[in-house]
């Protein structure tokens, strides 16, 4: 568990203490940073570049709180207002996986900080493959999945919570809601609250601890620069690669783009449905079309971690080259 | 997951159709029961009978519910009286590995239907190790743990709900405070909704799935009687060799001993920690002390599924012969 510790506040760039990773998903780690940050009543601000921010407002709704979402056109920069209800917490995907946008950070924290608010932000999609500098970003709770850029298994989640945020949440009047996502029993099984003894609370998922930690040490072991470099590389590769065939990219500008997750905007004439069976029929690949609001608008290709590589990328596009000559020959 | 979900039904002996494995461990089926059953303002009935009813009283007082706590003596069997506050939920623990109980099941549900109360059981020390007959019982709704009895890697939790629970949690006005725990969505993500169409709710730990399965599988090769039956006379022999050392075991009744985790009354003149240390250093076995209400009480000892064998059990009443010898000599 110290060896993961290491390894979280390497891969989050940060030297916070409060550095662990959860029994879960993604979602577990999103769920327990809104339950133990937030106190009901107080105000979230969300904002909704896709999916996942949606996800937050709906937590967020269900405990009680006071919720101001933002919708977020992808090319938008942050501004946050003097709002009358003072949010407490803001919410910001940085890699998002059914945009495939990849939302600058920098000034952010600083805009948060300014207004008194802790800055919560999710890289799932995004942790190793595009760059995140957690301390120097000033974010205050990060968090990622196991399963994407940092291959191992899915079922645990690193998460990482500034001196600002531990401050906050270990100081609240109420218990969070959830006794399983507790920080205050997770930090002592971690043993990050200064305390001798670990005390039991949950059996953790004790074969996925051991994957992460090795999942860790290899990125680690190449370098964090490295791996931002290479998941570029292979992107930039594919979308050329689609370019030339005429697709065009869901995410115009390359600088907002997320080099794991590639969103093609769906080409007219096709039913995109037809597409993925189609190319998971005759490839045995499997394309996925959107998620929650990019439903219909685009095909998605994840290339992440283990699997980023060019020849990979290479099939991707001679399966939809292929495709897109017989789905539109059986419309004729 | 359709494989799963017919090894837990077997497993549980029940033929519901809402029946699935948690993305976590036995505290998340816990939570996950509770949240989606209860509304806030409704009364949960808990019986204390060591620390996962205090564990479940603590969750329903999280989420504002009122809350009745009978303490219950390990010999004691159930009685519910109309109270003024009528519980929608009665929880009890029927393997109690904190005490060493296994608690008698038969008519506790017929009570509690009798007063319009869902019956919640905590199987997950017990499950495969002593008979628990879901449908038969009348039990509501039943959870395990994947690394107990079942073999599998902690991170995955068999749960089952009956059509009652479903109406009860499928009818009510509030949603549930935790979206990752939401029945709706997992009862979809399960395929358990009779929806043509999974749709994606969270990222499930595959590779704890696909253990869970092979273990459900070894079980049903096995034959839940032959299970039973191994864990009894293994636990037979423990029992014996452990009285033949002079020990007394914490349950005196042995039909109230759960096969699975024997409990010792921690002999006079020893530090039980002392004890434990010993047995540790000299022959590498990790023997426990109580666990919540019980530290302080008792020594307990683990024999399940795999680990269950007449040669660990030997073993087992070695290493403690000695350090009944050695440690009762250096106090000397």
């Amino acid at each position: 568990m110290n060896d993961i510790k290491k390894g979280i506040q390497y891969a989050f760039q940060t030297s916070n203490n409060m550095t662990l990773a959860m029994s879960g998903s993604g979602h577990t780690a999103m769920e327990c940073a809104v339950f133990n940050i937030v106190e009901p009543g107080e105000s979230v601000l969300v904002a909704i570049n896709g999916i996942w921010g949606e996800r937050v407002a709906e937590i967020a709704e269900r405990m009680g709180m006071k919720l101001i979402i933002k919708i977020m056109p992808a090319h938008c920069f942050l501004e946050i207002h003097p709002y009358l209800l003072r949010p407490v917490l803001f919410f910001l995907t940085h890699g998002e996986s059914s945009a495939g946008l990849v939302h600058p950070m920098d000034g952010v924290g600083d805009i948060c900080h300014k207004y008194n608010c802790l800055l919560l932000v999710d890289s799932v999609a995004s942790l190793g493959a595009a760059p995140i500098l957690m301390d120097q970003q000033n974010i205050d709770i990060l968090y990622t999945g196991s399963q994407k850029a940092l291959n191992a298994p899915p079922g645990t989640a690193p998460v990482s919570f500034s001196e600002r945020a531990c401050h906050k949440m270990f100081n609240r009047k109420t218990k969070p809601v959830s006794y399983l996502l507790d920080m205050t029993h997770l930090s002592n099984y971690w043993g990050n609250d200064g305390k001798p003894e670990r005390i039991y609370h949950h059996t953790g998922p004790v074969s996925g601890f051991f994957a992460l930690r090795e999942s860790l040490a290899i990125i680690a072991e190449m370098g964090l620069e490295n791996s931002w470099s290479h998941h570029t590389e292979i992107a930039e590769y594919l979308w050329k690669g689609l370019e030339d065939l005429g697709l065009k990219l869901f995410i115009k500008d390359k600088d907002l783009r997320l080099p794991s997750v590639t969103t093609i905007a769906i080409p007219e004439g096709y039913d995109w449905k037809e597409l993925l069976a189609y190319i998971m029929k005759h490839h045995r690949i499997e394309f996925t079309g959107g998620l929650g609001p990019s439903v219909g608008m685009v095909l998605r290709i994840g290339l992440m971690g283990y699997n980023c590589n060019k020849a990979n990328a290479a099939m991707v596009l001679a399966a939809l080259e292929d495709a897109l000559k017989q789905c539109r020959k059986s419309k004729a």
